[in-house]
C-alpha cells in the first residue's frame, strides 16, 4: 500500500519561510539538502509524520503563480482560541476565525493564515471529523 | 501542537478524480458534504491519517491554472516497480522510474503521475529517509 508523506512548495526565500512554519506550526528542518541550483528543505512536526517539502530554486527572483486550483494544507489545533492569539501577537496576519454549520451543527472552527511565499494555510479547531 | 490533516485541491470533476486516487492509491471516501454551489470530498488511505480534501465548485467549467509554485504530493510506496508496472496496466501513465544520487548514495528512486486535473503526484520506493 502506499502512504502519503509530504507536499512540495516552492518557495523564493528558505530563512523566511523556514522561520514562518516554525512559529507557525513548530515544524522543524529534519533534513537539508543543497544542490546545484536549488535546496531542498523538508520540515516536520514532532506530531505527525507527514512532512512539507520546500523546494528554493536558487535563481528564481519573481514571485511563484500560485494559480487557483491548489487550494491549501490545513492543520489541526486542540485550542484554536489560544493559536488565533499566538498568531496575532507573532505578526503572522490570520484572518478572522469562521464557523461553518451544517444540517445545523457545527462542522467547522477554523481560521487561515498564509505563508511568506502567499500559500494558504487552513488552522481547525480539533473538532467532529477535524482531528 | 498542531498537526497536518489534509491537503486541499480543486478538482473539476468527482468523480474521475475519486476513481483516479481510488485506483492510483487506495484511497477511499471518508465522507462527502454536498453543499450549495460545491462538494467537498474526503479521501483517506487505511495506511495514514493525512487525507486529501477535493473541493468540486459545481459551476466552473474551465480547467483550473494550476500555477508554477505548488509542487506535488508525494506517496511512498514498499516496491515501486511493481507500483509502476500496475499503474502502466492501469492506464495512469506513470513517468519513468527515475534514481536521484546524492554524494555517491541512492538518495531516492521515484516515478511521478498526474491526476485527472494535472496535479502531480511522486511515488517512491521506501529507502533511506522516506518511509
Amino acid at each position: 500500500m502506499t502512504k502519503a508523506i509530504h507536499t512540495m512548495l516552492r518557495v523564493l526565500e528558505e530563512n523566511r519561510s523556514v522561520a514562518f512554519y516554525n512559529t507557525a506550526f513548530g515544524l522543524t528542518i529534519a533534513d537539508r539538502f543543497p544542490f546545484d541550483g536549488f535546496t531542498l528543505v523538508y520540515l516536520r512536526s514532532p506530531d505527525a509524520d507527514f512532512e512539507i517539502e520546500l523546494t528554493i530554486n536558487h535563481d528564481r527572483k519573481e514571485p511563484y503563480n500560485l494559480g487557483d486550483g491548489y487550494g491549501h494544507i490545513a492543520f489541526v489545533t486542540a485550542d484554536l482560541d489560544k493559536e488565533h492569539a499566538r498568531f496575532e501577537a507573532k505578526g503572522l496576519k490570520p484572518t478572522a476565525i469562521k464557523e461553518f454549520f451544517r444540517e445545523g451543527g457545527l462542522m467547522a472552527r477554523f481560521f487561515f493564515v498564509q505563508d511568506p511565499d502567499g500559500y494558504k494555510i487552513e488552522v481547525l479547531q480539533k473538532h467532529g471529523r477535524y482531528r
